[in-house]
C-alpha cells in the first residue's frame, strides 16, 4: 500500500503530549556521581505521556526472562500505560525475588514522581545478567530524571543515549502521516548491539511457529499520538515486529530482556481505530511498521563489531517457516559470517548452511546471487546448483560494499523470508571476550 | 565395562595387514610438482588392506552432500571394502555430474593400481566446495601413492598428514586389546579444524532424533584386524560415533563431506563377531569407541583458532534430546564462546542460551558449575538459579585452564548429554575471512 510518510524530528517526543529525559545515576557503580546530568554516559531514561495511553508490547520468548519483562507482560495485557522507565548497565535478569521487588519499585517510584496511577508505569532494563540492581542509584536517578523531562529533540536524544549499552550511537526515528484527516506522528528509539536475535511474542510464550533456537538485548519504545484501542494496537505491533525486530540477527543469541513497547495517547484527535477492521488500521500499521523496520535495521548496522550488513532474501522454500529456517542457518553460520567479513563471495559455505538447515533443500535447484540493497539487478553466482559464468572478481565486487543483499532461491515452493544479518569480525570477539580484570566490562 | 586397552604405535597400520601412504600431487594447483614425495604438504592418501574387509560408515546428514559421500553410502551398505583413497584441498562438493564421475574415477584408479575388485575402494575428499577436482593431478597422485604404501608408523603419518586441511597437526591413535583370546588392534586417523559440528548417520538420511540445525569437514578412518561381520561392525560404529564424533562442535557448521569409515580385515584370527549379541561385541565396541572419542577430542583441540576446549555436561533435562539441545545452544553461542576465550565465568550468557534453547528450562532450578576435565569436584557458580558464594576470582581460576568441564544441571528429569566444544577467537575469524586476493586461501 501507498502511505505518505514524512520524516520529522523529535523521535519519541515528536507525537503530541510526550516528554522524555535521561540522566546518569551510576548504575555500574563507577563512583562518579548519582542522578545527575554529568557522567561517563547517561544510564536511566524516562518516557512519559500527558495522557494515559493504549499500550501494546512484545517480549522475549527466552524461558529465562528478566524481572522487568515479567512485570510488563501482565501490565501490557491490561492495555494502559502512561510512562516507561528504563535503565542500562544492569539487566535485572536472574535476580530472583529481589529482582521482581526492584522492578516493581522502579515502576512505583516513576509513578509517584510523575503523579501517575499505580500500574501505569512500565519498566525495562539492559546490561549485565545476574547482578542485583543498585537501588539507591536507581532511586536517585528516577527522582532526578522525572524533574528533567522535556518535549524537544534534545530531551529525546538524552533518553536514547541513556538506554544504550554497547551501542556506538543513539537510534531514533519519527514520521508524520495523515490518518482520518488528522496529522498523526509515530516516533521511536531503540538500543541493540549484542545478544541480538530477538524472537518476541505478546506474552513471552513461544509460539509453535517460532523456529527452534530463535535468539540481544534489544529494547525499543515507540510513541504515537494516534487514537487507537489497545487490542488493535497490539495487532498492529505484532505484525510490525514480525517483519522487523523479529527478522534481525547480530550474533544469534536471544536475550532475556528483549522488549518492544508502543504507547498511543490519542492526542492527534483522529477517529478512534477500534479494531483491525477499521478503515484507518492498515495506514497506521504501515507507519508503525516503517518505524519498527527503520529501528531494527539501525540495530544490525550498529551491532557489535559489525562491518557489513547483509539482507538475506530467501524465496521458493516449501513454506514460510522453512524459508525462515534457511535464512537463519545462513545468517547465523560462523563460516558464512566470516566470509562476509572477508569480502569472500563463498557460495560453498552458503549452500552448506542451507543443506544443514531444517529447510528442505535440493542441491541442483538452488540459486544464489547478490545485489545492491533493494535492487532487483542480481548477479547470480549459482544457478540450479551450478556455478554461473560470473567472474570471481565481479562477485568480489558485489560483496565488497558495507551493505548488500544475498538472494537465495530454493525453487521448491512459495515460502519466502527476509533476515537482516551481519558479518562476524575480530572486533566482535575482542569486545565480547571482555576483560576479567575489569568486571564492569563484561556484557550480559 | 572394563576393557584393558594398551596404546600402540602405527595408527591405521597398527592392525595386521594394513598399509598406508601419502603424497603431494598439487591438488590446489600451486604448480609445484605432481605425484611426488615433495611439496608444501601431502594432499593425497591411500589406506589399503591385504585382505577384503568388512566395512561400516557414517556420513554427513547435510542435504547438500559431496560426490564421494554419494559414492560411499551405497558401497558401505554392501559391507565390503579393501582400500580408501582420500584427497585434501578440494571437497568435490557441489560439482554436479562431473563430480560424481571424478569420484568414481578416483575409486577405479585406486582399484586398478592396487589390483582390487571393482567397488572395493572408497573415496573421501575435503577442501574447497564448488570447484571441480583437477583430475590429472589426482590421477598422478593415486598412481604415485599406490607404489609408496608401507606398514610402518612413518607411512601412517604420511597418510595422516595428507588428509589435513587447516589442521595444524596429524591426528592418530591405536590401541591393542585381547578379544576371544587373540591380540587385536584398532587404529585410526582423522582430520577436522573448521566447519565442524558433525551429525552423521549410516545412510546420510536425517533421523528424527538429530537436533534441528546439527552441523566441518571431519574425516576419520579406522582400521582393525578384528574379525567382525559388517552389520555388527556398523552397529558398533553407529554407537561409537553417537558418543564421539557426533558430540563435537568447533563452529556449529555441519559439512557436506563428513565421513567416518571403519575397515575390519579379520587377520587377528579372533572368533568372528557375527552380531551385536556375540559375547565379544561389547569389548570390541568399547575399543572402537575409545579410538573414536580420542580422535574426536583431537579435532576439537586442534579446531581453527581454538584456545580453550570446554566439555559441556548437561544433566537433569526432561529427555536426552532436550539435554542435547541445551548443550548445543550453550556450546554454539557466540557470546558464551567469546566469554570462554576471555576467561570470563559468565553464567549469565550460559543461562541465557539455555533459556532460548529448545530444551525446557526453569530458571530457579538451574545449577551451573565448573571442574577440571573429568573431575567430580565442581565449583558451582549458580545453584537453583541463585549465584553461590563462590568468588569471582575463584570462578575465573576455574575457567582459566586450556581445558575445563562446564556442568549444567537442569533438575527437571533424567536426560543427560555431553558436548565437546571450544571457544571463539579472533584467530578463527581472521583465518576464515580468508584473503580474496589469494583464492586458494579460501576454505570450503
Amino acid at each position: 500500500m501507498k502511505v505518505k510518510l514524512a520524516p520529522v524530528d523529535g523521535a519519541v517526543v515528536a507525537p503530541l503530549g510526550f516528554k522524555a529525559g535521561g540522566v546518569f545515576c551510576d548504575i555500574k557503580r563507577l563512583g562518579t556521581g548519582k542522578g545527575s546530568d554529568k557522567g561517563p554516559k547517561r544510564d536511566l531514561a524516562i518516557l512519559a505521556s500527558e495522557q494515559p495511553c493504549a499500550v501494546a508490547g512484545l517480549f522475549t520468548t527466552n524461558q529465562v526472562c528478566a524481572a522487568p519483562v515479567k512485570l510488563c507482560i501482565p501490565r501490557a495485557a491490561k492495555g494502559v500505560a502512561q510512562a516507561v522507565v528504563v535503565n542500562s548497565g544492569n539487566a535485572n535478569a536472574c535476580t530472583g525475588r529481589q529482582g521482581m521487588r526492584d522492578a516493581l519499585r522502579m515502576a512505583d517510584l516513576a509513578e509517584d514522581a510523575l503523579g501517575l496511577r499505580r500500574g501505569h508505569a512500565f519498566v525495562a532494563s539492559t546490561g549485565r545478567i545476574g547482578v542485583q540492581l543498585p537501588m539507591p542509584q536507581v532511586e536517585s536517578g528516577i527522582a532526578a530524571c522525572a524533574t528533567q523531562l522535556g518535549s524537544d529533540a534534545d530531551h529525546a536524544a538524552r533518553a536514547a543515549e541513556a538506554i544504550m549499552t554497547s551501542d556506538t550511537r543513539p537510534k531514533q526515528v519519527a514520521v508524520e502521516l495523515t490518518l482520518g484527516g488528522r496529522r498523526v506522528r509515530v516516533g521511536g528509539m531503540c538500543k541493540g548491539a549484542g545478544m541480538i536475535q530477538p524472537g518476541m511474542s505478546p506474552n513471552g510464550a513461544r509460539p509453535a511457529s517460532l523456529p527452534a533456537g530463535l535468539h540481544a538485548t534489544m529494547l525499543a519504545f515507540v510513541t504515537t499520538d494516534a487514537a487507537i484501542q489497545a487490542p488493535a494496537l497490539q495487532a498492529a505491533l505484532t505484525e510490525a515486529v514480525a517483519s522487523s525486530f523479529n527478522r534481525i540477527t547480530v550474533d544469534g543469541d536471544m536475550s532475556t530482556n528483549d522488549t518492544v513497547l508502543v504507547l498511543a495517547n490519542g492526542m492527534a484527535g483522529n477517529p478512534l481505530i477500534g479494531s483491525a477492521r477499521h478503515k484507518d488500521f492498515a495506514t497506521f500499521q504501515h507507519a508503525l511498521q516503517h518505524v519498527c523496520l527503520a529501528l531494527a535495521k539501525m540495530i544490525v548496522r550498529d551491532g557489535e563489531g559489525v562491518h557489513r550488513v547483509v539482507t538475506v532474501r530467501v524465496s521458493g522454500a516449501r513454506s514460510v517457516a522453512e524459508a525462515d529456517a534457511a535464512a537463519r542457518a545462513v545468517g547465523n553460520s560462523a563460516l558464512v559470517k566470516t566470509s562476509w567479513h572477508g569480502g569472500d563471495p563463498n557460495w560453498g559455505r552458503i549452500i552448506d548452511a542451507l543443506g544443514y538447515s531444517p529447510a528442505t533443500v535440493v542441491e541442483d535447484k538452488v540459486d544464489i546471487g547478490y545485489s545492491a540493497p533493494g535492487s532487483r539487478k542480481v548477479l547470480w553466482s549459482l544457478r540450479r546448483g551450478q556455478p554461473t559464468k560470473a567472474s570471481f572478481a565481479d562477485l568480489c565486487r558485489a560483496v565488497a560494499p558495507d551493505e548488500f543483499d544475498l538472494h537465495i532461491r530454493l525453487n521448491l515452493g512459495k515460502g519466502a523470508a527476509i533476515l537482516y544479518a551481519a558479518d562476524l569480525t575480530e572486533a566482535y570477539v575482542d569486545f565480547n571476550k571482555g576483560n576479567v580484570a575489569d568486571p564492569t566490562s563484561l556484557g550480559g
